[in-house]
């Protein structure tokens, strides 16, 4: 597939510079085009019987297998999910935590994560985004260490592998800025969230998490794929692997649209964003202040010399779409593989004209 | 609205006997038109910028309004969820419980309530579905009554203003087969659930909790709503009231397909369901043993005079949508308002036939 037939895929890039994957990816036309003929199909024939039933599962299996080879690993250990911040509470709540248990985080994660710690009951300390200072806040108490992958303000990548010990406390990495972003590394992790609407492209909310060891996790809260079988007060035996973690349902057009998102990228889907973010980096660094590290993620963050919000809304007039960082005085732009050089150029024009 | 014009809303209905609103309800031409419609717009415009997220949170309101307006309540009490089962994951995990308290639910409730209640990690004990005996097993260790407003095993409905007892544990109902299939009656609820994809007719997963007392119950489970502002360990200054329960983000196709199927119902709603499932309970009673009290609710349980599954797929063949109801050998007609008297003789007729 050539960059211009993979671009082609997305109709709001005929239109906008959308480097807005951080918060939503673009959709592809045959996400959209499946999403309507699922609905178009419960709408003719309803939404029951054996039949639907016995698709919407095999769908499920078949998204369960595509969200494993992005990640790397195998189906058995993913469970669906709706979002990142579902796979974090799913996490949490089957750790059982309570108030003299210690969650290590960093100073740079998202409320989808650390509400969810916060929400455990545990006490929540807060290091310094960065490999060393994580380690350095694990004490005794600690029960977990959660951080992202890629830093959703700074675009820093953090290295996984060297934050897990061996009989040290699990990693929970929240991995919304970097599953399908860059190439799948989940050494070192023993939870891993997928966000699925972001960087895979795919309909809202949508997403899945990675489980090391399914059976050593308490399913808290459980949902119809949990059991295999139940008793009347509510205790079960669990189904085998992560898909007693599924989060609940999913709709069936969101997930015809998932799948369809899922095989859109092409096999340079990784070079071409690493590729790009690089790009954009080499324009942007005349006339602003970039902090993402170079060659860390798709992200680039950087401190314009005026403010973040006027230039996000001045940039959008322009049909260039990117976010501001409240209280951080960052603004991002989100680079695909499917970004072009035009589009750079329309957000670089922008921030010099601003 | 006449019954022929409230009935041409649902294509289904041209086809099939579709009495399966208990599982999922038929989904109304306009519903699909508005999600169409929002694909189709996120397709070409994206999903990020201003606008975009200013239009989404006001769909948000207009629907959290909609919701109230169907339970009788305001919009403050009312959070935005995806299921009763999450509904449910919401208010059991607000509680902080342990395994020193108990929960009183009854033998005849639906795993989406009862496997919440033991991911709880409280004692869940269980009663006869019968007001009397849900009361006689709270004890002083009880710190929360869990019911289903409509049994969705028998249709029963129960009186939820008797199970709450000055001074006693607060109740939370499962509304999945009350809330807009039957008059609203919050009177004893503490929480309240609603699966708008059933009896709404909606999209699926859509749902909602009523709360009585939003400041009362713990935001345990934090979506991107809850907080007003937070600090970097996730604690947070909760949004004024139940918004701050909201279960997180929900689709815009979704949203506007909710907001279209929650426009579709006659003023005359409850009393043609009751009716239909009146007429229902008539042509089924010389057939088989129809266990639902009349009276109580739209769903019309019976047991057939064979196996209920073969039963239920004989039915399919015959082009009417039924289901059985696992190891208690009943099948299950749901009757809406939208049901013909033509749908109640194809099941009727079908029924005799086996």
């Amino acid at each position: 597939m050539t960059f211009e037939e993979a671009r082609a895929q997305f109709p709001v890039l005929d239109r906008l510079a959308y480097l807005n994957a951080g918060s939503a990816g673009p959709l592809p036309r045959s996400a959209v085009e499946a999403a309507r003929a699922s609905l178009d199909r419960d709408l003719a024939e309803g939404r029951g019987g054996k039949a639907y039933i016995d698709d919407f599962l095999e769908l499920r299996d078949r998204i369960r297998r595509g969200i494993a080879a992005v990640l790397g690993t195998s189906a058995d250990l993913v469970a669906l999910t709706d979002s990142t911040t579902r796979g974090c509470q799913i996490v949490v709540a089957g750790l059982d935590l309570d108030a003299g248990d210690e969650i290590v985080t960093s100073d740079q994660e998202h409320f989808g994560l650390t509400g969810q710690l916060h929400g455990s009951g545990a006490r929540v300390v807060v290091a310094e985004a960065d490999e060393e200072a994580l380690l350095a806040a694990v004490t005794s108490r600690t029960r977990l260490i959660a951080v992202s992958h890629v830093l959703w303000t700074t675009g820093r990548r953090l290295d996984l592998a060297g934050l897990r010990r061996s009989g040290g406390p699990p990693l929970l990495v929240d991995g919304a800025q970097s599953a399908g972003a860059i190439p799948p590394d989940l050494d070192g992790a023993d939870f891993y969230t997928v966000s699925a609407q972001k960087w895979l492209c795919a309909p809202e909310p949508t997403g899945g998490l990675f489980v090391r060891d399914p059976d050593r996790l308490r399913v808290a809260l459980p949902g119809f794929l949990a059991a295999e079988r139940h008793e009347a007060d509510g205790s079960f035996v669990p189904r085998a692997g992560a898909q007693r973690l599924d989060s609940g349902w999913i709709g069936a057009a969101t997930l015809a649209g998932l799948e369809a998102a899922l095989g859109v990228h092409p096999e340079w889907r990784y070079e071409g964003g690493a590729k790009v973010a690089s790009r954009c980096r080499e324009l942007l660094e005349p006339l602003a202040e970039v902090v993402t590290p170079a060659g860390h993620s798709t992200l680039v963050s950087f401190r314009p010399p005026g403010d973040p919000a006027e230039l996000v809304a001045a940039l959008n007039e322009r049909g260039v779409v990117v976010r501001d960082l409240p209280s951080r005085n960052l603004v991002r732009a989100s680079c695909g593989w499917w970004t072009s050089e035009d589009d750079l150029r329309r957000l670089a024009d922008g921030v010099a004209a601003s």
